[in-house]
């Protein structure tokens, strides 16, 4: 073997290509669609099993074409009080969102799946639980003018590396699980099939 | 009450500045020498109770000066079989102590301390145990010459937001305790104080 194999990230998510690219890993982007409403509506199972089956549905479309290279997909799904969440469409449904988390516990459940030739090949799901403590309206106003479209991109409605953290009293789960992309079972298994330096 | 109380941070540490600003707080900078080597060398304890010894020596060298404005203090300590670690001299020292954590799980212990008026008035400390996978020789030399000298700046010789967490197998805590600073215990104190909005 000369050349490391590549790999493949079937994600548009811009934070899952930092991580990676921070991460100093070599991969190229490409996003196959899939139909994530059709495959919501129809699922039936708890918040784990449907970010798994996002995560394999994403590596299996992007792999089908792209022979024997590792394709990576992956997931987030957040769960509250036994509801799904999806990204919030604007500032309006956030607001409602955040209100509905507030003085709760809520669940990412963070999963990843890679795939080579059309067949998925290896899978990870890994949760955190999350607290928001009980902030005020006011807060809450503030928070949302403060931080703008950008808390669109989240399930959550908030980046915890930014103000989002002030929303919070009590994190259990690591960082990467947070962020959408649970990268050491990643690159343990990259490194076991040798498409990672070790 | 008018204005919300002055926060002050007693660390030249550009990472903690950057976790509070990032976390949307006002705060000045103002740091009082603290002779941590006579304070590591005189004290005799473990490395959660030096963490905190230090978090609450810079707060105060601080505080004697900022009259009844919330000064922070913090410190970490890096331990890995019962040895205690400091900031790498060098790349020749960050290579000894990186083949030293290979295989190993070490322990960050993370403390930050407020004083008012000179004197201690809160105190929090945490711990992550963190597993470094059994590298080879070749990535650890690749590794330090693709990070450099930025490693330096780190008990441990990693960032985790970059290629150091190529170097992991295994992370137990949360991304402020590992990067030195707990927010959110120090934020709940700073709120029940009314120095942070609610």
């Amino acid at each position: 073997m000369s050349d490391t194999p590549t790999l493949v990230l079937a994600s548009r998510s811009g934070v899952r290509a930092m991580l990676l690219e921070n991460a100093g890993v070599s991969f190229r982007v490409e996003v196959s669609p899939v139909d994530e409403a059709e495959a919501k509506m129809g699922f039936e199972g708890n918040g784990t099993a449907l970010a798994q089956h996002l995560a394999e549905l994403k590596a299996q479309a992007v792999s089908a074409e792209a022979r024997d290279q590792f394709v990576i997909g992956a997931d987030q799904v957040l769960t509250c009080d036994a509801r799904l969440f999806d990204k919030p469409r604007d500032l309006d449904e956030a607001r409602k969102n955040l209100s509905f988390f507030r003085g709760k516990t809520h669940t990412l459940h963070s999963a990843v799946a890679v795939a080579r030739s059309g067949k998925i090949v290896w899978g990870h799901v890994t949760q955190a639980h999350l607290t928001m403590r009980d902030f005020s309206d006011d807060y809450l106003d503030h928070y949302i003018r403060r931080t703008g479209e950008k808390i669109l991109s989240s399930v959550g409605c908030y980046q915890l590396e930014g103000p989002g953290v002030q929303l919070f009293e009590r994190i259990e789960g690591d960082y990467f699980t947070i962020l959408g992309l649970p990268l050491m079972p990643l690159f343990d298994y990259l490194r076991k099939e040798g498409a990672l330096e070790t």
